[in-house]
């Protein structure tokens, strides 16, 4: 059974700011915005978690093994080299989707996100250590099978592009509604979902479905760890395995596939 | 009538880097990528052109006033200072996505994104100076109508982001098909697309198809100018424009809109 | 009595790469090298080290409360984002200038630094928990009485930053040799030094020394803790108090002043 | 004869930021002043310029080809981007030393370096193209004999440090005093001078000094051009005939030496 940690980290009244006292330069929020989701994935990824950038006005980030003074200590410290600071909320629960709607309302509660006096505020108690197991964190990593030779290398980029995010829209969508997982673009043709405990039937299933409704044919690679990182190589390495044998759907060692009842 | 120079930037066979000798950190990927392309719009951005993550393998450039030692200085620096290298192609079209399509093909005739051989490479031809003009590029700057009161402060983020996402999805298509236009998500609720000369009924029509296929509801602002900071910036006051008088489509100063039968 | 941990991080044969297969451009150089060792300070600060670039080529870190899997795992993401690897010596000593000795001789046992076949060596053993005590660090941080009034608004930039750098050389050699010191510029007209525990008696001389040899007026706030971060921010508070004061040395919370007989 | 462009980088009201509301973790500041210093590096070094970090809050640039709206545009993108902002004063003179004065005297006309109210300003006026010539910038590239050999690998690092320090303070010193130039160490053991036209004979002296006064070994190579860069890379490439041949002064194309009553 997984046990997520998501915390949710919102810039504080970013979009005001964006336009004030006049609209700033786009290539100068550009900058800002991937160098500060930079830095959240160095520190983050140094105490091997993960952080996605979504919107990056507000990114996830599964932080099981980060707790609090870590929370702390990375608000300090944006704060102290960014001209934003971010507010953090920390949300736990076996079905990711569900950690983050915990992590979401800790910060909804206290003030909107446009709110100019709500800043960097830290709510939400992460999970405890002796609540902490070897498969508390489920990773499945996708990528489009021979993106290079189908897409990169034959169309323009912009429409190589359109096929990807055709592919990641649906997997994001199914992958939400059908099991509460969050799955995540990270660049190239690779999406990284943080999912509940699921079956390799489930994953087939997913896999036919994106290729049915709008022909990207995926293949997944899944892990299990204390964390996100432990989780996420293991997934990287069944992923490889994929590509070696020509396999849709492989489990590293600790993802141990959920029964096919289970869900 | 535009004139857009765009430039396809890809990473030289990026995708087995990434897992040579083994897979490497997803955060140490993450981090390297994101800070390669805050280096690109921090350069690019600063010679007035814009640049967007797209793949973050592969990103796309509008950069009409960057001339070809520009490109190679971009190159060299980029070389200087990452693990990896990139090569860069250039077009020029009055169609966005016909420029793309030089880009990119200039890059794919000399080999494959994954040829291990195949490095910085610099091709295409930018715009000379005496052709350029004051309308050559034209920018529409798009965002979700009160996305924060009606997502991010009542959704959790990931369901928020869903919206957007999906609002994003159907933007990029109907654009690119109906008219060669580009469209990139930049973060929070914006879309920044690089157009031809399009009307403001045009505008209306992408606009009100967003809403009917998936219910989210966008306003834009539309800007002209000799190069994408020039174009983008007037359409960011425009869509400013939209914000204080509740308008859905304006275009700044510098951007006739085209006449109704351009099309 | 003090046991200071250094760790000296050394760039893989550099000098050659430099200039490797012509010489490379100088700004590519300093972005590179500063960009690194901003990525150390983040990384080690975050875990309550200090890190000095020194000649950035080789830095000087202050790592109690890093163990090895901390080192490996620094190494490791540098060269995943790098196009340079660093090599990373560890010594423990009471005297911070014998630490680094032992640090910089497990390097050089392993062959030089510019040796082209040296990669990525971790050598030396970190201290163990049960042997780290409360007092293990000895921070000074040193400024410069009124250096804005006397230098910054009075002088040119070269002028003043002479000035700082005469105090500088004369604080760092007569630690250095007087007490085992290793005194660092941190920008400004700050200088840091890792301290073996010293009477009051003997930072007034040290003081006194600078003031007679170069001219330049000294004051120093003094701190210990279990790393560097809690010794280096007792002593920024004590250096608050000789500012409020208007006293020359201060110890702050926890760092007892060494009788004067110890030395 | 030499027309130098300097450019006088100041953080405005730094010191009193670092302590408020109470003092900030060090390396938080490290990370951001070495990440500052990286990003003017980039911005300057990519129009050709060159920028020493001198003492991070207040750092020295030779802007030779940059104009007034180049200025602008880095100090904008700097506020947008950073917690602090910068201000520039630009001055103009056939000795280095002097076009600094006029520079840092700029900023010291509308106020202290710790004014609160004094922010982004920007004086001084870039040299007009019309007055450009080939020569109007003088770099002189030192480096320290074998200091691999004869310190790094023999040496622990912070005494391999002091003697790299000791030839700096050396030369620094003697190049402003006799000739007016400005002479800034750059990391390794690697001394970059911007400097007058002067003789061979004059660099052999100052090699002298250096030898005598504090026993290091130099040598160095020349290199003059219309901005820093080019005549950094003359001095660099000079500086590799150096090494090659076991000559100690070396002028690359385009440096004449001066003559030796010139000075």
């Amino acid at each position: 059974m997984t046990n997520t940690q998501l915390t949710l980290v919102q810039i504080d009244n970013y979009g005001p700011w964006t336009v004030t006292p006049e609209p700033r330069r786009e290539m100068d929020l550009q900058t800002m915005q991937s160098r500060l989701f930079a830095d959240l994935a160095n520190f983050i990824g140094a105490r091997d978690g993960y952080v996605f950038f979504t919107r990056f006005d507000n990114m996830v980030a599964v932080t099981n093994g980060l707790d609090g003074e870590d929370h702390a200590l990375l608000q300090e410290s944006i704060g102290n080299r960014y001209p934003v600071t971010v507010s953090l909320g920390i949300g736990v629960d076996e079905r990711p989707a569900v950690a983050l709607e915990h992590a979401t309302e800790r910060l909804q509660q206290v003030g909107s996100a446009q709110d100019s006096t709500r800043r960097q505020v830290l709510r939400g108690t992460p999970l405890s250590d002796e609540h902490r197991t070897e498969t508390d964190v489920h990773i499945a990593h996708f990528d489009v099978n021979d993106a290079t030779g189908k897409y990169t290398d034959q169309l323009n980029e912009f429409d190589s592009f359109i096929q990807i995010e055709q592919g990641y829209a649906a997997v994001m969508r199914y992958m939400r509604e059908e099991h509460d997982a969050l799955s995540f673009f990270v660049g190239g043709d690779n999406i990284i979902a943080v999912c509940p405990a699921l079956s390799a039937t489930q994953y087939h299933d997913a896999i036919a479905h994106v290729e049915e409704s709008v022909g990207v044919e995926l293949k997944v690679g899944v892990g299990a760890g204390t964390n996100a990182h432990d989780a996420g190589f293991a997934a990287k390495h069944a992923l490889e395995v994929c590509r070696h044998d020509g396999t849709t759907v492989e489990f590293g060692s600790g993802a141990e596939p959920a029964e096919a009842e289970s869900d």
